[in-house]
This record gives structure tokens, C-alpha cells and sequence, in this order.
């Protein structure tokens, strides 16, 4: 997808979402505590799973930090952007 | 802890964890899958919840890397290498 591609998707996904290094999705999520930090991060692998699509994720007290690309071509497609949608759906 | 005690200590945990940065613990474990990789940070998440001390993750498809360190300090103290001693029973 070109960038200007990706800019006319990103208008539906929550405006946390940014892209960064011109190819690849990011969304930080801010909790209250570890544990559901860990919890987000299982509900959203779980949606990985469903998808067959696997973002990469930073988890720390009170924080999850989620990256999408597609790793084969080191940059976004449609399917990026149906998996950033679902996470929002977890808010 | 100076740098010559972070030394002594890292003899006690497996080869593969690396003192970073001169402060930072770090290993990285490699999985079959994502689900693997996911299973692994629950379960090192549950001992960061038994032993309040919290590390962070990188977890990404078949493959979860760990830092600990003691953010209040940003440096290691004992209970770091202790979290790092918990994690290494989990293989």
C-alpha cells in the first residue's frame, strides 16, 4: 500500500494509532496495573490467533505497546489495518 | 549493585542472559509458534505477580524477550536476579 493508502485507512482505526518508520502500525494502551496489562495482551492474542495474523507486542506495569506490519513485506496491507481495528474493539 | 557484583551474580542463571546497557538483565526465548510464546509470558507473568516485581516483554511470533531491572533505581539489585533464577525454571 502506498502511504497515501495508509493514511486514507488509518481514519478508521481510534486516533492512537500512528505509523511510524512509514510502515508500521502502533498503538499504546495505558492500564492500571500488570495484570491487566497481561490481560489485554491475551484477548488480543487471542485475535491474533483467529486472524493468523500476529502483531508484535511490549508489555510492561501498566502498559502494552502493539506494532503491525506484515513481516514478509516489512510493511502494511488491508489485513494490518482489520487487525488494528479488532484491538480497538477490545477498549 | 556494582558492575563487578551484577558479574558474580549472572554466573547463577542460565548462559543466555546478558547484562545490557551495564543495567539492564535481558534473554530472549525462542518458540514453535505465538501461542507458545504467549503461554511462556503468562507464565513468567504470574511469577512477576507472586514476586511484585515486574519485568518487560517483547512478544512477538515464537519469541518472547525478557528485561528485568529495577526501574526505581534504573539498575539491577538482587531481586532482579532472582526474577531472572524464577524465569529460568520455566523451561
Amino acid at each position: 500500500m502506498t502511504e497515501e493508502e495508509n493514511r486514507a485507512m488509518i481514519v478508521n482505526l481510534e486516533p492512537d494509532w500512528e505509523i511510524i518508520d512509514n510502515h508500521h502500525l502502533q498503538r499504546e494502551w495505558k492500564f492500571d496495573n500488570f495484570k491487566q496489562a497481561l490481560r489485554f495482551t491475551n484477548l488480543a492474542g487471542e485475535i491474533c490467533e483467529e486472524q493468523n495474523h500476529h502483531a508484535d507486542f511490549e508489555l510492561g506495569w501498566g502498559r502494552v505497546k502493539v506494532k503491525i506490519f506484515t513481516h514478509k513485506i516489512d510493511g502494511l496491507v488491508e489485513a494490518d489495518f482489520i487487525l488494528a481495528a479488532k484491538f480497538d474493539c477490545l477498549d
